[in-house]
């Protein structure tokens, strides 16, 4: 391994800033949500970026751009590197854009250098991650993790996707023809920044990302009996409240203490019948909970459930849950948190496993070929948020990583 | 006294019967919102039956509709009994109407016993107790406690008061000239099923009222930080929902630790911003409480906010406050509960004496005239159901009751 090649920073950040200045918000933030005018206009920035650096430009069916360096010998398959240029409303300009941009500046310092390795290497961009339409849309097309059904239900509404694809120029048929073979992917890695303050509190310079965490969601409602809020001694009332109450702060204390890796959240309680005068007869609880990996995601849902039932009972109230979905914990491969390891090391920075209490586009190629993920610190820890930043030195550093990594998977 | 004297409880059954049967559900209850069809058809027949029994009827400008008994003296202050004969929606037989056929047979009984007094008597059914419309309505015009401030922003809104006004042939003014002198009246006693089951498990036959509750209400806001519900670490989040389910807990523990006369509720809590992956940045709990008397009524305020900012701030949370209005306390006249005791002495009834919880008419005559109000058992507590429901006896005890404070204290 050449072990003094570095990308070129401030070409980097020439790039960086030209991306952040399209749809972006006066405030530091960017508004680029998937298939919007702001989006479809950094693609265009992007597919001229990938033309004027002299990388053959390819976009598939689902609208994923990428810049192709046939690096490797005929037949090679191919290492993909990358991550998306749409965001939330009035987002960040770190989230996604760091990785696309690291992405295409490994490919121009492989490039110029000459490099050859096992592999061909693609810079991609994935088309609606952060789900205003679909979520993770481009990468589950092309790894065939995409039915025809959530394109007739998307989360953002058909009516909003299907103006996206007009937009785009995309078709249902388009997007589900993205699938590649599996056989022809190498890999897939990317940088982005934590959304989270881990590696800022510890001070460390990358987080190599273990495992991105499951994630499930239930509504449970607490069932007791409306009453006279006046009329009705307060122990002869069976509140709905108080379980639900006891069970947040129980549940919390229960995740602390027993599941330390495991995060659980309540973003909603809706009482009926919701008036000042009457004892809430019904309260359904918004719960959602996530863990890096199996074991502890089924450990976590039964004692949750268990924990939910014995603070109803408590109560004298009964219990309803209601299954809203689960995405299964995705672990990252060994090989390539090993190869992230030695990048880490040879570039001499600090660096700890983490696990990825967000979704990615890694998610999409579970059991289709090895994939790893690094992150940098992200000031206080803020993301989806026009306060969104990373100093430049980070971001850097993550690309040399991803370029020492990209190195030694490939050779 | 007369200590044999009994009012005619098969006469007033048939009564109750007929009134029962306006506005009937079908299913043991009756929809009589005031100044809707059915409730003017019930006042209709109120007003035939008053003139059938040979009772001067009089009406005033706020709709209240009376039987008037002129067996005091010329010149003679006015002893009020009564109720109401509107229900809230799909309510129960009982709730007020049992009121107003007492006070009316009450005076069938006196007038055919040739009874003198030095009070003239009147059986009054007021309009709008439950508060559809605006609640109190005719209680507050008669004792000069309305507002024009009110029925113009009636809690039932303005469309609706104008429409039950022009269907009752009622107006703005004439409810405003409803006000009576105060030294015309001699006070208000009045008959009413308990709302809750406190005569009914301690198996006693009269409660005797010492007050009825002050209410007051807040919005408190629980006000944290929104953030990713699956990067953020437990430790890190400013959890809005832990500071409000911490209250709702810790408030009810108070008030039946520390105020065991008062109640408390939450009838609402709203999160925003409201989404399964999104820690909750603000929850707004709707509080209400009430106590029979200033002195626990304001303790209780100040611990019950004093409780909500230490909640606050154990979860690093920002509290705010609004509040929402409060009724004070009424105390019930030591005399008339005294003329109560006396009656069911004489009846050899069992009694007690009771706070009521809910809201009634003759919190519009406190400072007025002496006021005096008994319960008589509802089985399983229930009231403002079609399901409510008093066995005929129970209601028969308390109209003699009625009977005999009436007598006492018109001697």
């Amino acid at each position: 391994m050449t072990i003094d090649l570095r990308l070129n920073p401030d070409r980097m950040l020439a790039s960086f800033n030209q991306l952040a200045s399209i749809g972006a918000t006066g405030n530091g933030g960017v508004h680029r949500p998937a298939l919007g005018e702001a989006h479809l206009a950094a693609r265009k920035w992007l597919r001229e970026e990938v033309e004027r650096s002299g990388f053959e430009f390819r976009i598939d069916g689902a609208g994923n751009h990428s810049a192709f360096l046939a690096c490797g010998p005929e037949g090679a398959t191919t290492l993909l590197l990358g991550s998306h240029l749409d965001t939330v409303p009035n987002g960040g300009r770190f989230d996604g854009a760091l990785g696309v941009i690291a992405a295409l500046e490994v490919l121009k310092t492989m490039k110029e250098n000459g490099i050859r390795l096992k592999v061909h290497l693609e810079a991609i961009d994935f088309t609606d991650e952060e789900g205003t339409l679909v979520g993770l849309l481009g990468s589950a097309a092309l790894t065939g993790n995409l039915t025809p059904d959530l394109l007739q239900n998307p989360r953002g509404g058909r009516q909003n996707l299907v103006a996206g694809m007009q937009r785009a120029g995309l078709s249902d048929e388009g997007i589900l023809s993205a699938k590649r073979p599996r056989e022809s992917i190498a890999g897939y890695l990317e940088l982005h920044i934590e959304q989270g303050k881990r590696l800022e509190q510890a001070r460390i310079d990358i987080g190599i990302v273990s495992a991105i965490v499951g994630i499930s969601s239930y509504q449970l409602s607490f069932v007791g009996r409306a009453d006279h809020a006046g009329s009705t001694r307060m122990e002869d009332r069976l509140d709905a409240s108080l379980g639900a109450s006891a069970f947040a702060l129980a549940a919390r204390e229960l995740v602390m203490r027993d599941f330390p890796n495991c995060v659980m959240n309540i973003g909603d309680m809706s009482f009926s019948p919701r008036a000042f005068n009457i004892v809430p007869a019904q309260v359904d609880v918004s719960l959602e909970f996530r863990a890096p990996n199996e074991s502890d995601f089924e450990k976590l849902d039964s004692a949750l459930l268990a924990l939910a039932q014995a603070e109803a009972k408590r109560f004298g109230l009964e219990l309803k849950s209601d299954f809203h979905g689960r995405h299964s914990p995705t672990p990252m491969s060994d090989s390539i948190q090993s190869a992230f390891v030695g990048a880490c090391e040879v570039l001499r920075l600090s660096h700890t496993a983490l696990v990825s209490g967000a979704g990615h586009d890694g998610q999409s190629f579970a059991g289709i070929c090895p994939v790893g993920m690094i992150f940098v610190p992200s000031v206080d820890g803020t993301s989806h948020s026009p306060h969104e930043f990373t100093k430049w030195e980070d971001c850097v550093n993550g690309a040399n990583v991803l370029l020492y990594a990209a190195l030694s998977l490939g050779q």
